[in-house]
């Protein structure tokens, strides 16, 4: 019968996964940005990525695990859907509100995975994961923050004009 | 040149189809589940859910196109996940921590696509798209919130415990 620390362990593997496709991700995403805030959002945000992809390497080590990935399905859906976006929308305000939404999506799905382990190792009286992985949460939450921000004050007033006008 | 219109349609379509893709995925995740209030959860999340497909075909009414749904890669993902493990874990306590945590993913990526979609529908002056997407919103908020409820006062103690008694 498989147990908590295992389900602990697959949920590592698959948010391990995530990051290090997230790290590849980003650039296609600063790349494809017109607003120059969301490009310095973006690239923050992917330092961010390596020093969680880090605190994922100490958790699996705290667990005594070689720090490995896991394909995740989820995380290569809502990159596939990112990248498709990127290439049937010109450069502009309302690719980039397209860019917001997606990377919101990937932030959605961190806090979910972060927010389920951090319970699980809490639950389970493993405090350090939990305290490691509660930094990450906080900061996917003020990512998310961050995007919403972006978007409402400038990004998505553009981008309608922009539709009114085409 | 694309426009904040087709970019609304395109999420749209997205969030029709992974809204029935969790139709089909629920009554799995009943059936899977343990524990009482946990099925009676995701039970009255199914209701939910079906008025939810019901304000999207009205949202596609208001926009002048028919109601239809494109691949969400996201969706089939996350549901895909959720089945392997319901596969994997045996009925009991841990299966249905892993059970919660995917239904909080589910919501989680539909938190995402509705806060887009309400925030570009207010942008573009479309009210009554953007009102009745907040309503399915508060919904989704709601219940990942029960869920985490759920999970902290019930389950993840007793998975935690079943986890050491293993």
């Amino acid at each position: 019968m498989k147990t908590m620390n295992e389900l602990c362990l697959q949920f590592l593997q698959d948010i391990y996964y995530a990051e290090r496709q997230i790290l590849k991700a980003l650039p296609k995403m600063v790349k494809a940005a017109q607003n120059e805030q969301l490009k310095q959002a973006l690239l923050h945000h992917r330092e961010e990525t390596e020093h969680q992809v880090e605190r994922l390497q100490q958790v699996f080590e705290h667990m005594g695990k070689r720090a490995r990935g896991q394909t995740c399905e989820a995380i290569v859906g809502i990159t596939e859907e990112g990248d498709q976006m990127i290439s049937e929308f010109e450069a502009g305000p309302v690719r980039d509100a397209a860019i917001i939404a997606n990377a919101q999506a990937v932030e959605h799905y961190e806090m979910a995975r972060y927010g389920a382990l951090v319970a699980w190792f809490k639950a389970c009286g493993m405090n350090e994961p939990a305290r490691l992985l509660e930094e990450t949460l906080e900061e996917e939450k003020k990512a998310d923050h961050l995007l919403n921000q972006l978007a409402h004050s400038q990004v998505n007033q553009e981008a309608a004009s922009s539709a009114r006008a085409a």
